[in-house]
């Protein structure tokens, strides 16, 4: 199963492909973080990251889209940008019929590294050792979006825990998951 | 002139078309709320109002989009498909190459009836003046995408007040500004 991760933003949009291997391995397909400038009108932002998104969904074709779900409690004004980019997703997913699932950002942060409350390095450092990269992927919201996919294979079912087929990597997340139900 | 004006909501999006006429006459050319299903996922929400909202441009060709300019200070949930639902109006108007004009609620309310705090039924009412029609446009998203469109005719630059083809709507709107200011 491939899947495109997003992290959703007017200024920095991420957009992380990866393969989700019969053998339940996860690996690298493509990564970026597309751009709008702020000075720009928000309808040619938009326009700008939509032109982004549909290139990586034409050209990679994704069987999935995973996606930041969105809270308000941020900045105001990033959180209307966030909550913009993430419809046009929705809708250039919904469009081409592939499911959108979502995730809260401690929710990936939870199944990548074991910990809801993570900070960003740990993320990329885990991102990193799973996808077998050199180092982590920047900017950290390319990261982030390659870390939403990540939480989508091993969470949305690509890999039940226990499985024949679980890796090393999954076994550390299954564990990192059990200490995290421990300690919350 | 020819405008859409649109009251965003995953809800119900407030889908109304004007025409401003070279006599600064506005009249009614089409009015709908579209909605979507609360039960449904968001992606297949957004999908349907998406093709509402296309429908809408593609049947009525306007000539500019005018929206609701979203604010982080309502009910979370509302907030956050409100602003998913304007990045898709943006996105359909840049695509189509229609310019669009962001106004906040108290601009609209200030524009129709001379009163930023003016209650829903009063906008209703101006909307209905205005527009020549027996009566207010229902539901209320439909009367607020019309206020836009007409506050859009207005504002937006259709009409300098104290040009020679001021009318009487006009001198009204004018009046009301002038003195929403004093009080202001």
């Amino acid at each position: 199963m491939r899947i495109l991760g997003v992290d959703p933003g007017l200024t920095r949009c991420g957009l992380g492909v990866i393969d989700a291997a019969s053998a339940r391995k996860v690996s690298l397909v493509h990564v970026e973080a597309a751009t709008s400038p702020a000075g720009e009108d928000v309808a040619v932002r938009i326009g700008m990251l939509a032109n982004a998104i549909d290139a990586v969904l034409d050209q990679h074709r994704p069987d999935a889209v995973a996606l930041e779900r969105v809270f308000a409690q941020q900045n105001v004004r990033t959180v209307m940008g966030t909550a913009q980019i993430s419809g046009v997703v929705m809708l250039a997913a919904q469009r081409r019929g592939l499911p959108v699932a979502l995730y809260t950002p401690s929710e990936v942060k939870a199944a990548v590294t074991g910990d809801g409350r993570a900070a960003k390095p740990q993320v990329g450092y885990m991102v990193a050792r799973v996808l077998g990269l050199a180092e982590p992927p920047r900017p950290a919201d390319a990261a982030d979006a390659l870390a939403i996919a990540i939480a989508h294979a091993w969470r949305g079912g690509a890999a039940p825990a226990g499985s024949d087929a679980t890796t090393a990597a999954q076994r550390r997340w299954a564990d990192a998951e059990r200490a995290a139900r421990k300690r919350g």
